[in-house]
């Protein structure tokens, strides 16, 4: 089965699509990566979520926001399939999250019969509300799958997803599923992304490379006030969102009224040393970290988490057939897989759930009909 | 296999759940009802809706207003079993409306996940994008059950229900799905109730027996005036919904400076007129209605509609064993019980759509694992 695996995440940069090849069931699965593109969104669509997201908006537009992501989502599967030059049987979509409250509820959108009805296949989408439903938190998702793809009879690993959230699945060496942990450590870039944007004026996304960041250093006092944050202390299953990292927050760091560059320093400082907090807390210091995420292109946070893990070997999930940048979207690809055939993919031991539970919801093509 | 209708509608009175036993395939189903309740918003939450409905929200209300109503969905299916004493194999749930843009976009509120975990049950909802994205107005949707439960080779049948709007599913005698025609014809209770609610200063929610329209006298000149809104012409498909004859509209009618009684009397007469236009033009004169909907209880707006259509029977849909009050909920069950078995069930006569489609979202409740 050709399944595209569809991902936007909390820094609303553009839709990630891998196209992936997954045959057999549960631990007996084959997953084979083809192809991963992302299509960055429109400037006016990525500005449209922002509004939305966390905030005021007249109904209306948050629904045609929905139809009109759904349009954007299945245009990307569509585009990708002519590149890959390969049909697709099944799409997973995230969808764009305009609200998160962990335990609680959460509002994705992308209106997924929008796909079905472009691209001529079945879906599955909106993963999270299942999970919340059976007591969870919603989140960590992924977790499955890493445990699917990473786990090892003889090696502990970690894998950590920077993301616009850092999130990590701790596995130990030939552990059953209910020992598998993980949850967001903290911001990942989206605070960083945050910060670039502002100090050039909206020019650039991000600190390439960590460029601004290699030239600031560390405000201590600073980094040692926000990791006393006790969200970092608090133990798993735990979530956190933009509710917890977007404006409000880097609106505080502002008001510090730190060197900009010094600001970029300390910030990566943070999302390095809340990401060791969780790994040492949860993981030991030993054992493979197998990177994936955005977070990976920046050398300087990287530098830092070699830092702060020295007993740990850091490897990017490439070194595992898992493209760093497309992980997520491969994710989304196998639980749709798995939500496709009536089987449960969240591990209750990563999101609280009180049972596994078959996540999201399946919409038939029109040409499915029987 | 016994299925729960859930519906609720743009009066945002109070939720209706419909049981029934549905057998077979396609025409030769078989459908009976078992049992019927409506269950009253708590007045809190019928507030948050009508807050949020068409208006300007903060995303976190919209999203914890989707999740509690999905409690509230379950809750009533799980009363309406105990009640009943009967288990649930499937519930189908149309969601509560809070935006509509006909051909465009719509979002209905309650999440499914919550009431497939409550109910053990697997459930199928939201039902309108699919239309919507073919191309269709994304209503009506009731034709399809209508057509299902009204087809006669002898006789000439509209269906009317009487809701918030109001709307018709003409079936010529011996009719092929594609000739069936349906639209909404305008306002049905959705104008009535917010002046008897605006009149008795909040403690009626809809005139009762009609009786305050009995005791005025119709304004023949804003009836016609009303009656020249260009949407009563418009050929089908097309639906109406709370952004026409919600708050506005009535706004404008009191600020016509009428007697209650009077205003109570011409809007009386707009529903039957505009009801009397729509099938005069696109049903004959003669052949048999059938009631269905809370206008049936008015007995002011039934007499007038015979009046306006002296050539017609009028038949509640009680004779044919469809309780008038349930009919909406049982067409959902109807509706959910064909996607479940992954069969089409829009009619692209009614809604525009460029072809049928499988109509809502599946979610498996994790006891269904296979």
């Amino acid at each position: 089965m050709i399944v595209a695996g569809l991902m936007s995440g909390t820094s609303v940069d553009g839709i990630d699509v891998a196209l992936v090849d997954i045959r057999g069931a549960g631990w007996r699965m084959r997953v084979r990566p083809l192809a991963h593109y992302c299509f960055p969104y429109p400037r006016k669509v990525r500005e449209a979520v922002l509004g939305i997201s966390d905030s005021i908006a007249y109904t209306g537009v948050v629904t045609r926001l929905h139809f009109r992501l759904g349009e954007l989502f299945a245009a990307a599967v569509e585009r990708a399939c002519r590149l890959a030059k390969t049909r697709v049987d099944l799409v997973g979509s995230h969808g764009q999250t305009i609200y998160h409250e962990g335990g609680r509820c959460t509002l994705q959108v992308g209106e997924p019969a929008v796909i079905a009805e472009r691209t001529g296949a079945d879906v599955v989408a909106d993963f999270r509300p299942a999970d919340l439903a059976a007591g969870g938190q919603g989140a960590p998702l992924v977790p499955y799958v890493d445990y699917l793809l990473y786990l090892s009879p003889m090696v502990a690993r970690v894998a950590l997803n920077i993301g616009g959230i850092a999130n990590i699945t701790v596995i130990p060496a030939g552990a059953p599923p209910e020992q598998v942990i993980a949850f967001d450590t903290g911001p990942g870039n989206l605070v960083l992304d945050a910060l670039a944007a502002h100090f050039s004026g909206g020019r650039r996304r991000y600190d390439r490379d960590g460029r601004m960041a290699a030239r600031g250093r560390v405000d201590r006092k600073l980094l040692g006030t926000l990791l006393r944050d006790p969200y970092f202390r608090r133990p798993p299953p735990k979530s956190a969102g933009r509710e917890q990292y977007g404006e409000r927050f880097v609106a505080g760091l502002l008001d510090r009224g730190l060197e900009p560059s010094d600001l970029m320093a300390t910030a990566t400082a943070l999302t390095a040393a809340s990401i060791a907090l969780g790994i040492r807390r949860y993981a030991g210091q030993t054992g493979e970290l197998i990177v994936s995420g955005g977070g990976l292109h920046n050398p300087q946070l990287m530098a830092l988490l070699a830092g702060f893990l020295p007993g740990m070997r850091i490897r990017p999930s490439n070194d595992f057939g898992i493209d760093s940048d497309a992980k997520e979207a491969i994710a989304f690809a196998v639980l749709a897989y798995e939500t496709y055939h009536c089987r449960t993919s969240n591990l209750p031991s990563a999101t609280g759930a009180r049972h596994p539970a078959i996540l999201g919801k399946v919409i038939f093509h029109s040409r499915s009909g029987r």
